[in-house]
């Protein structure tokens, strides 16, 4: 649980309510549905034309991401790795079959079944990468969609704002101008807030995890690779090592 | 039929409507034909001295493929081409002429005909290479089409206002000024309209849609390649298989 | 002769002067020396202290290229090419010597005339790729003369709003101030338009001319490297064929 | 201690200051805590969801950084460099054991460190390689922060100027309207200084710094794999020396 | 001395001055000093605390460059290199320390005492382009500088018009509030003039200036590498040669 991201747009949001209160204003009259209506429905619909329908509703599944930003522990990824190998070089690497039902990491698992299997070195390495170009696909996929609500938030607030100001042009009240310029601008206030609050912030975040899972899938192609041809444990840590900084790593001295 | 493209499109312009109807609105005054002629018609023009008139004429095209986006099958295009090779391999070369007829996608046409024809492994792969070259480009200089036209359209969308606002204000009648605004206003909303709700959208899915097209075209090279050299025809689907996901794969038991 | 060219540039010109027109504008209101100097004069300074002052001459010869739009007719390029290799073949190299007087592209000339005299391979591509990379940088320097003026024109017309609203402001006269405001958007509209209408478009244009010539020369460097080393002509229409999409090869027959 | 660096936001929110006593306002109007806690804390808590925990609260030590701007000595760093190299050279690398207490550096006393505990050199130069990386990274991810707070507080200031003229319009008082209007202003000019002396600014010189402090690793790195290799201790000085302009080099005419 | 950039400064704010006498406003009314502090004060602080001490420094020096824009003469620079390979070829390299004295440009001089001083051909490439990519660095910074200059300025234009909007608005008198706004709009307007007529072209023209340098640079080094290996200066003069457009050589006949 990323305690930082639920943190963050809690606080954002209430610094804006507590500014509203503390400036005199009623709450009410921030709060207008059909606003929000073009806001948000236009943003999700602009990216519903410009993402393939199943890209689209993955936007979810990666909020939630977000939200739980579950990121792999790599000296514990290194562990793992390192005791595969440990068996398969005490026992062979049949000996990995029965160890693999212990490993919650599923590409490992894909990883050590097919060395199981015997499958040949070059295959296996070209299945994993492949996966991890899917993977690293999938994820620029996600972060784009929050680039593009981001984009396309604020633009759908802008068009509110015309739309309320030409209404309230064309019937030029005096009395009630200053309220239907009020409204006319609260739609890009909501543009700007869920864009700068949650879009954007959001997409940059996805970033990082997409970095750090990216590097764990890259550490555990290596692993098996070096499990597959048989190297020494201690060769296939250090190699592993080299990845992280030194004050991370679990066996510094045997690495030196 | 990509259904997504359609209902973003219609559900934008729908939000935008009820904005207006909620909001107390005339939808009379939110028609401006002279307006709509500057923003679309300035958009169009700007692109005319932008792009060659050849490509300039493919923009109809390219939106069909936008709502239309037939994406290619991409394990049927696999399990194609390996039951090509398979035919190669048992009655030569010359039995995939009469294969051929089968074969819906013209590039696999196109590559089994060299094939057939006795062209050198080079030059078919040079030709092949191009034509995929020649779609990349063509992919690129379609989507660049719609990048310009939503950067267009709202600064003519801009250069309307400018215009409304200096006729209104050369004549600052109490009465009318209102309305003279609002009427100015017009082709700013027109402009953040159709780039927000068609161009920028149109550009971002042509952009995925000419990814997948090409992911398509290069399995087809490498399909062909391995026919034409004669590889066995598991050792094809093992390669090419390694372009999709493990999930994706026709045959994955036999793949590790 | 780009039709293209001119007719996206009037119409856009008459949709504004139309649209002023519908409007209720009268035209002379949209016409202010003083504006169209800060900006159209504004532009030009900045970009004259931006390039070298050889660079800054250059925009006409360029701004006439766009309107002629001469593009490379290159399968009739690569045909040239190919009877010229013809001639070497049967006759020897110094029988170009007499043909390349009916030879119009002057870059065919300068590379045969090299082979004629004899010289090194080496220093013959050497020579044309140097050509090559100068027309290169020179057209990157032409368009991006273009994208300056359209970055300095709109600056040069909100420099020239600024001042009309500061003259304005400075003697707030309430019989005046519309006039002097309407003015003062002129400026700001005359940026919009010329970079909108003329220098961006162009320098887009441009991008696509260039990328089409250095493809031309590209060809040519390959056709003379080959008939200098007396390949067979039908080899060098393969090769040459190569770069282009199959639909546009003279003899496609033959290539395969 | 860079002192330009304080120089530079102490005179830029003086310029401020007097600007605002020279143009007759009272210090007052100009503080606003709602505003300060909209812009600061949005922008805060924007970054907050932006970024991992870890390298948000790893922002104060990177601002110290900034001002203290403690650059590495290139010269006297090859100096040092060199002198190991002369020790191990004359003494064999074990007599580097008791020279390292006197170096300050703890990435120099790394890699000796490991020199002089028989470490194969290709895991040493992958350890100093795996932390020049971790450093690279950590920099980029600290400039990366200013760099988001630079583009959070403005976005924070206009939504701050929203909430404010929403108010000010929805209860309109002739009497009250230019106050309120200030008051919403204030946001968006705490955004513009905030980004524009300090995030911003702070941004481009940690980007400066890390080149610096990137390229005194580097050097290091060069330096130790060639002491433990034995080079000769001028190879090694000539080697490094190209790594800096002459002009600061410790001794130019023993490399020459 | 580049007339060009004198032209075009001095025209661009010539213009400008003419526009307000043209427009029939007081030439007084555009002059205010707190307003001028704000703009330029603001963006050289915020550079200062933007780039190290150094480097700002520079910023005189760089400028001077911009007028004076002293290119080197390439056919005269290869005329140079390759008289004295021809000395290097008759007298022994030797012989050129005696016509060392005659050359102005100092990289060349580096570059033929090292030679002369028999320094090994690894070292002398190594140290030239050590320097030349420290020229390049010094160059990039100092564009960079006039980038970030033409940034902030603009910035701290709206950062002054806030603050005057700001002091008028606090204190609405009907009578005063046009002049209030003239005088807020000023920094805005200052912003944006020193801006397009000065930082932003400047920072272009060095771009330029600097490929030039960068190009003749590249030449010495490949000329002394011939002369200190000992080419025929025929040969040196063909291969430097291919670094100018046909055009340009001073001796294309022998070249080909």
């Amino acid at each position: 649980m990323d305690i930082a991201t639920l943190v963050g747009v809690i606080s954002a949001l209430g610094l804006v309510v507590t500014a509203i209160l503390l400036g005199g204003g009623s709450f009410n009259a921030f709060v207008d549905i059909p606003s929000f209506l073009v806001v948000i429905g236009g943003a999700i619909a602009a990216v519903m034309v410009a993402f393939p329908l199943k890209n689209f509703l993955s936007v979810f599944g990666v909020s939630k991401k977000v939200f739980l930003n579950k990121v792999e522990n790599i000296p514990a990824l290194i562990e793992t790795i390192v005791s595969l190998a440990e068996t398969a070089r005490r026992d062979g690497l049949l000996a990995l079959e029965s160890k693999i039902e212990d490993v919650e990491n599923s590409f490992i698992v894909l990883g050590i079944q097919m060395a199981v299997d015997g499958t040949r070195p070059e295959v296996i390495e070209d299945v994993m990468r492949t996966e991890l170009d899917a993977v690293a696909t999938r994820h620029r996929d996600g972060k784009s969609i929050f680039d593009q609500l981001g984009r396309f938030a604020p633009a759908f607030g802008m068009i509110g704002t015309l739309m309320g100001l030409i209404i309230m042009l064309g019937d030029m009240d005096p009395e009630t101008i200053g309220k239907g310029m009020a409204v006319a601008l609260i739609t890009t206030l909501y543009g700007a807030i869920v864009s700068n609050v949650i879009f954007l912030p959001f997409a940059e975040k996805l970033g990082f995890l997409n970095k750090q899972e990216l590097l764990a899938m890259e550490i555990i192609v290596r692993g098996i690779m070096g499990i597959q041809s048989g190297d020494n444990p201690r060769v296939i840590e250090q190699k592993l090592n080299t990845f992280i900084p030194p004050k991370m790593r679990a066996s510094e001295q045997e690495a030196a």
